[in-house]
């Protein structure tokens, strides 16, 4: 169904003016997939920004009446044809098709269509790019069209575009950063002493979170974006199924007292490093200790950081508004302008990379315990068995003896190592619940 | 002069290899223009990379057996021809020429002959870029070739491309930032209480600072970068010499320890805004006091960090190492990439803009006085007669009566009715100095 209201030409189609000799021909047509909130974000900001030879035409969604009388489509010119048929915008004159669906299916599929038509993609959609990106990309130079998602990862703050275009000279060995925005305000927000399921009802209150959080607080959405900025930094191609994560859920308000006793704060921390040696990538998102002097933990609410570290340029921090409609309308927007302007990224050569989850960190151990003599020792016990130095132990006052949660912190140790002593510890008696384990980044921290 | 040792193939030119049906050719050839640090560092950079399809064919400097021998000369490839002639670099088969001799000129003629013969330019060199660059990109377009300076702002930071291909789909209305490093070391050092001149001395003595200082301790080298990131950031293009700029060498020990106690510190800021309605920019490069919140507040030493502010996307931030050999090599290979790649920036319409130095901004004055009284009522005086309103009045103890420092900070007001005002004041009879004044950013302040 396509519904067809005027014909006048946008506005935004007529101001583009070129300063030099670029050839100024007719606009490049624009179809849109999904009107949600960056859908409408990027209708808003084609259509009030002075875009150079950019036409919104089509735009596809399901149920499309109803978006077409929304309020978010008053800026939608006239001219555009509404449509709930994918064929629309396939058959459609079209030259940039923008996807902002998510998911794999029917996106990928879709996607492949668009090609095959001789058609552009612009794309957010960072679980496909994480899980099909090599092989779209492939596909798309196959048709001679691009695919561009520079708005996958970090929203409206330009990682991937200036990782490509800048970054490309140097050897980047690690990348570690903020990139769900919603974890970030979570944790951010537990900073003051909240406890987590009254901020996350407050995220989701606020639409920062879904109904159904997991993809957020379980780190899924966060993997996939680490699996983007390894094959665009590390040049290394990972499987986002084989990337450890560790929930947010279970970081209580406790932990921020005794991190900031520590100096730190914790942040859902997404991290992956290419060790020079074995080729492989330890990977890695979590809820981490952060140093308040590092720049990840200067991130607020929902922003986005990202830093890299390459072997000639040293540290790059990027960092701002990694969601929302319109910061994600920036990044789609920059990239239809690439695309319109034939601006071809830098292409690196990209290698298949085992993964392991396995970091040499100095670790947090939280216990909650029904307080008697011999936890202590046993804890001790544990570590020393599987050769983990105990750096710290903090005990805040005010708590009550049959649940008292106390701190130990170890020195640098495997991953594997002091899981296998959380293990033995879990099953102590005295434990009123599994021992939380965070990693606690340090500046100069080494994969093993 | 042309020396030519070996004829072996350097290394680097093999290694390449596309993972797509980019059209796999011979390595294009790359000639340097200046081997001082920079180009040292890209010489070490471009053979430890694995780069692929460059190679690195000639290196003009003047009294280039010197270079020739020099230790840093041992990675370069024994094919290299080294020369002190120009011509043999006009007429050489290197398809990139990378610029890093500085200065307007001869660089600027040496570009347009670079052109003429087809070979596209890289260059680092932030005066020619900020005086002549419109002009040279237009011709170098008229050749068929492409002039691309990612290294001539912030060095290894890649806030250049970053803009140029991430945020183009943005209205960025205002940019500011730490861009000279040197300022950056000298006033993050004096954080500790440390005097100028001896910090100064410091700086020199680690080669951060030039011998002669002005043009980094008074503005101009940041005021080219500025211009620079106002091109591409506002698309506005400034004279240079129109932009105000302040000295940091008035700045004293006792001025961190105010700020201290005001919840700042002090940075050499550059700051351009477009004025939406007068179609102005209001620029300034002079050391300010910066909120400890504000993200420009973390940079020390050498760093570099440029914050841009969007209508759609918000504040981005940029930030890393700013200056060096390496880091600027980082950039200048990224660049060398992208024209060996064909892959053309994103390129949107520059408009020439009047330039301003008036900000609408509370100030902090900082006065030396032989004490007595009748002081604070003759400089609230001067005060009132512009109308600018006093905010606070602080006096540190500790401080003898005949040379004690004191400090005002004023509400708001403009820059020109402020600098009236200390015009006033410094002619009283008992200030023992000019009194020094500096514009404090506010996170929401508004150019009028």
């Amino acid at each position: 169904m396509a519904t067809k209201r005027e014909t006048s030409r946008p506005k935004t189609a007529t101001t583009f003016k070129k300063t030099t000799p670029v050839s100024a021909t007719a606009p490049v047509k624009i179809a849109l997939l999904g009107f949600g909130t960056v859908g409408s974000s990027l209708a808003r900001v084609i259509a009030v920004s002075k875009l150079p030879g950019v036409e919104l035409t089509h735009i596809y969604n399901r149920n499309v009446e109803r978006k077409r009388v929304s309020d978010a489509a008053k800026c939608v010119p006239a001219s555009v044809v509404w449509t709930e048929n994918f064929n629309d915008i396939v058959n459609s004159r079209a030259e940039i098709v923008v996807e902002l669906m998510g998911g794999l299916d029917p996106a990928e599929g879709w996607l492949k269509k668009c090609f095959a038509a001789g058609k552009s993609v612009v794309t957010a959609n960072k679980q496909l790019i994480a899980y099909r990106g090599v092989a779209l990309s492939r596909l798309a130079a196959k048709h001679g069209v691009q695919l561009v998602h520079g708005a996958a990862v970090a929203g409206g703050v330009p990682v991937i575009p200036g990782i490509l275009q800048g970054l490309g000279g140097d050897q980047i060995t690690r990348i570690s950063g903020i990139v769900n925005g919603t974890c970030n305000y979570i944790l951010s927000h537990m900073e003051t002493g909240a406890e987590y399921a009254a901020v996350l009802a407050d995220a989701q209150g606020l639409g920062y979170a879904e109904a159904s959080p997991s993809a957020d607080v379980d780190g899924f959405d966060a993997r996939a974006k680490l699996c983007i900025l390894s094959r665009i930094a590390l040049h290394a191609e990972l499987d986002p199924d084989a990337v450890a994560t560790q929930t947010i859920s279970t970081v209580e308000a406790v932990d921020f007292a005794y991190a900031k006793e520590l100096g730190c704060t914790i942040r859902q921390v997404s991290r992956a490093q290419l060790d020079a040696k074995s080729k492989l990538v330890h990977a890695r998102v979590a809820p981490m200790l952060v140093p308040l002097t590092s720049p990840i933990a200067w991130s607020h609410g929902t922003q986005n950081m990202v830093v890299t570290s390459g072997r000639f340029g040293g540290d790059v921090v990027f960092s701002g508004h990694g969601a929302g409609g319109e910061p994600t309308a920036v990044a789609v927007v920059s990239d239809i302008l690439a695309v319109a302007q034939k601006s071809v990224a830098v292409e690196l050569p990209v290698r298949r990379r085992e993964v392991t989850g396995e970091f040499m960190a100095p670790h947090y151990l939280r216990f909650v315990v029904n307080d008697k003599p011999g936890i202590v020792s046993g804890i001790a016990g544990a570590l020393a068995k599987v050769g983990a130095n105990i750096d710290s132990l903090l005990q805040r006052p005010g708590y009550p003896k049959h649940s008292l949660p106390f701190v130990i912190t170890t020195e640098a140790c495997l991953t594997s190592t002091i899981e296998k002593a959380v293990a033995a510890m879990a099953k102590m008696d005295c434990m009123l619940e599994r021992p939380l384990c965070l990693q606690i980044l340090t500046v100069d921290d080494k994969a093993e």
